[in-house]
Formats: C-alpha cells, sequence, structure tokens
C-alpha cells in the first residue's frame, strides 16, 4: 500500500539518435511501463515533445498520473546538465543547429515536475550508482564502449560536470601523438575512441588483416564489411588474430585507465557497452595492462567490472537514475 | 578588537624535505608570525613533534595562545588527507619507512586542536582558492613545477582526494608511450615530470645541446651543470636555444593540460613554482599547444594564470588553508 502523497517513480528517457525510449522506474530500479518513439522525423522540439507526452500519457495514467511521477530524466547526446539544454548534436534534427531546452519543454508539459538531462554515459554513471555494481561507490568511472567511447566520472559520490556541463569525456584523451594517430569523430587525431570504440576495434582489425597474411577467420568477410561483433565471434571461436584485436584494444584501454587513476584514483573503473559481451577477451588484457602502468602506489586497489545493468533496460535506468538525484 | 571565544587564527605548516616553516595565519592570508626548524636530525617522528612544539610555543603565545588558534594544518610529501598520515616519505628519516600519525601526534600536543595534512599540491590547490587567484571558482587545477611536476585538482569547490586519498598525481601522467620514454622517479617510463619538472627542463637543454651545434649562452657551461635557473636566465637574455626548451617544455604541458580538460573541464589552470618565473616563454606555449589541442567544445573557455601566492611565504599559506578547511 501506498501512502497518500508519495510519489514512487520517475520517469527515464533513453534519447538515441534513432528510437526514443521511455520507462516508468521505482527506487528498486524496477521498470513498470515503457513506451518509445522515433527520436527523428521531427524539425522542430515541440513536436518531438508533443510525441513525446502523446506516448507517455497512457502509461503514466497506469501507474497512477502525475501525481505519482517524482521527477524525469534523460539521457541524450551533447545533453548539458547546468541548463537542462542539448546543444548542437549532430544527429538529432531538431538540436543539431542550436540549443534547445528540453528539459523546460518536457516539465511545462509535466505539470512541472522537476526534468534533468544529462549525457548518455553520466546517465550510465548514475544508472550504476543507483542500481548497479557501483552502488555505496562514492568514487568510480563508468566507461562506454559503443559506438563511440564514453565516460561517466563520480567523485566524492557526485558526477563530474566540471564548469561548463561538459566533464568526462575520457574517449578523447591522446594516446597516440603525433603524425601517426588515427582520425579521431572529433576532429583531431589519436584519442583513445579512434581504437577502442566498436568501429576503432574494426579498424584494428582491417589493419590487421592488411598488415599480415595469417590465418583469420576474419578473412573470409569483406574487410569493409567487418564489425566489432565480427571480432567478438570470431574470438569467441579461439581465433587467434581476433584474440590479438581484443588485446591491442584491451591493453590500451588498460593504459588510459592508469592515467585517469592520475588523476582521480578511483575504487572502481566499470565498463559498459557493446564489446563487454566479449568477458575476459576484453576485461583480462585491461586490468594486465593497467596494473603493469599504473603507479606503483595504486597498484591492486582498483576493481574492474563489468556493468550491472541489463543491457536492453540500462540506458532507461541510467536516465531514470538522474530523476532520483534532482 | 576580536570577541569572547573566537578563534582567529589557524597553524599552517610548510614541511620540507630540508626545512619545516611554521605560519600563524589569519582567515585573510596574513602571517603573522613565524618559526622554522630542521626536518631531518631526528629518526623518531616524537622527537620532530617535540622540536616542532617547542618552536610554536613563543609565537603561539606572541598570538595571544592556544585558545586563539582554530586548527592546524600541515603540507607534506606524502601526506595521506584521509587518516592524517604521511606514508613511506623517502625523504623523511622519521617517515621513510611506514606509516606515521602526524596529525594526531601534533593535535595530541596542541590541547586537541584539529590538525589536517595533505600533500604539498592540494595544499597549494587550496591556498589558491582561499587566498589566490582561485577565490571563488569551483573548479580548477594547480599544477606545480618544481623539482617534480606536481598537481592539486579541485572539482565542485572541493579538493579531488579520491578514494584513497592519493588522486592527483598528474605528473605522472604518459605524455611519451613506450621504449623512447624518459625514465621518470616513480619508476615508470615518459612521465609529464620526466619532462617539465626542473630536472626534466635541464634534462632537454643537455640533449638539445648534445643533438646539435647551434650556438647558446649553455654552452658555456659544463653540461652537467646546467639547472632550469640556468636556462631561464638564458632564455631571458633572448638565447633562442633556450627559448626553444620553454616552447618544448611548454607545448608537453598544455597537450597535457587539452587531456585534463577532458577529464574535469576546469576553468582555470593555475601555474606554481620556480619555473613559472620565466613568464611568457612558458606560459604562451602552454596557451598555444593547450588551444591547438583541446576538443572543439572545450576551445577558449580555460583561463591560464598565474599563482598569486607570494612565493616565499606561498607554501606556510597553501598549509594553513588546510586548517580553514576543516
Amino acid at each position: 500500500m501506498e501512502q497518500q502523497g508519495i510519489k514512487p517513480y520517475v520517469i527515464g528517457l533513453d534519447l538515441g539518435g534513432t528510437n526514443s525510449v521511455f520507462g516508468i522506474v521505482d527506487a528498486r530500479g524496477e521498470i513498470k511501463a515503457t513506451t518509445a518513439i522515433k527520436t527523428g522525423g521531427y524539425t522542430k522540439v515541440e513536436d518531438y515533445v508533443k510525441a513525446s507526452i502523446e506516448a507517455l500519457q497512457p502509461i503514466i495514467e497506469q501507474v497512477g498520473g502525475i501525481d505519482k511521477i517524482k521527477a524525469m530524466g534523460i539521457g541524450a547526446p551533447n545533453g548539458n546538465y547546468y541548463n537542462g539544454t542539448i546543444e548542437f548534436a549532430p544527429n538529432l534534427p531538431w538540436a543539431h543547429d542550436g540549443v534547445v531546452p528540453l528539459a523546460k519543454l518536457f516539465s511545462d508539459q509535466l505539470n512541472g515536475i522537476p526534468v534533468a538531462l544529462t549525457n548518455d554515459a553520466n546517465a550510465a554513471a548514475l544508472g550504476e550508482m543507483v542500481y548497479g555494481v557501483a552502488r555505496g561507490m562514492k568514487n568510480f568511472i563508468v566507461i562506454t564502449l559503443g559506438t563511440g567511447v564514453g565516460s561517466g566520472i563520480v567523485v566524492n559520490g557526485q558526477l563530474l560536470y566540471g564548469h561548463d556541463g561538459f566533464a568526462g569525456e575520457l574517449g578523447h584523451v591522446i594516446m597516440v601523438r603525433g603524425a601517426e594517430g588515427r582520425s579521431c569523430g572529433c576532429g583531431r587525431t589519436g584519442c583513445l575512441e579512434a581504437y577502442c570504440s566498436a568501429t576503432g576495434v574494426a579498424r584494428t582489425a582491417r589493419e590487421l588483416l592488411a598488415k599480415t597474411d595469417r590465418p583469420s577467420l576474419l578473412r573470409d568477410m569483406n574487410p569493409d564489411d567487418i564489425t566489432s561483433l565480427d571480432v567478438s565471434i570470431a574470438a569467441g571461436k579461439g581465433d587467434e588474430l581476433a584474440k590479438e584485436i581484443y588485446e591491442f584494444t584491451g591493453k590500451m584501454l588498460g593504459e588510459a585507465c592508469a592515467d585517469f587513476t592520475a588523476f582521480s584514483s578511483p575504487e572502481a573503473y566499470i565498463f559498459f557497452g557493446g564489446m563487454v559481451k566479449a568477458g575476459d577477451l576484453i576485461m583480462e588484457p585491461i586490468k594486465k595492462a593497467y596494473e603493469a602502468s599504473v603507479m606503483n602506489i595504486f597498484k591492486g586497489k582498483a576493481q574492474f567490472l563489468v556493468s550491472g545493468l541489463d543491457g536492453a533496460s540500462a540506458a532507461v535506468l541510467g536516465a531514470s537514475a538522474i530523476g532520483w538525484e534532482i
């Protein structure tokens, strides 16, 4: 039985380039109801919000109406926590050329409940802290390995936003300086993301296949079609070249984490995203390179964990976690 | 006229390898009285504390007695804020082979006033926040350029200690990976400190002199005797090779800061230490390399400042600032 006046739920919105997935979530991380719309197809943000509210209405009623909702949290690309805006998000037709006050627009349509937003990786970090393997931790770093490499950094129990709201871009520290660095989507060269994202892993595969004539299951494919999933499948079948790709990727991630530890000395690194499904194939090289690279005073202190959030609902849970933090 | 019961002063202790300098400081950063003892010459920490208290007694009386003292702050090598200890400090004969509870030992001898300690660079960061150019800032990084390269990182208005108290070792991020990295005092290779500390600058000078036959005032010296001060003096006289040494050093610092910004996006970098006396010779290359290297979203946002604390008293002020934070 719920008490009068208690607001037991938050709305989480995982705002991706293709789909916008909404969930109504309770304090234990149970998703009570979900709905979704396409993210694109709207040129004006007002139309996107209108379609969202129409989709939300029935599931809000399902849990007892808007009075049962404490807040809403949004995980979105280029989300700025400080002012609740999405800023120049290249993949969102209604937010690609300006600053969109998305949090306020949702709040206005939802009886004025508080709405907060942040980027996807920060949402993942909050999700781990509220529902996942980081419960009780005050200093940890979530690294998301997907199309890009993202990060959410928690220090003293708080997400690190920096003075402008954009801190935690660890996919864009430089791992290979100078002319030999790979070009990165950010316009620079040598970034961690250019090597350790899904596209980076596929690129490593193509480079390694071209550079050697060693046998590999990956040679059965058109090089341009190889994805990180193919590398994962081949490695799972014991393919030595595919394993070497993960060793290369893990070594770079481990060395990067050694530098991150010199910065914030977290008690754990938590890896999140499709590539983590490769399990020890990627986690063991990360740990090995980390312990070999990190300063003596930090050796053996940090845990290396895999996200504790269910993949399908992790992003919505992460977004909803922002709502509990308001 | 001071009110009854008000405690207007803190004791600051700048605990260096050679000297231990004490100051009694008011809330405006005015040093009311100072004294000093040699740090070494004691094999037991109890004897070091006893000698310190004997030296402190007269200056405590000078400001009206221990009842006027709110707290004591200590800036010390290998200082751990969380438990008030100095841990395995290689240069301190009474703390080189174990964990010394220095904060408690002082508190016990000073009527139980609170005593906190942290490492020198963190003390410098607190000093800038309380008395210096970082007043009012909530996100900034102090980089100390001395015998080593140290750092104090402030996020959300708090010093970043990490889960073990040792966060903020930015002198030991890896700038040159692989076999060609210079060896560093920490036992690894390629650290920022190996290039941008005073000894790193002197080493750059020797390398550049050996590699070329370009004329330079530095050629009048025995290469092994060259210090960063000599480089500074030569650069001040317009020596092109000496200027190039600063450009190399500044470029590496600027590129390192670009990575730090991807981590915590501070509003300012504050440089502290002897090398900063070279002024624009070092600061301009830092800024130029930073703006060229940093991600687009961060360009033009960070300030590059020189410490606002008077060199002679900066370390004592920094240490005293820890006392105000308790």
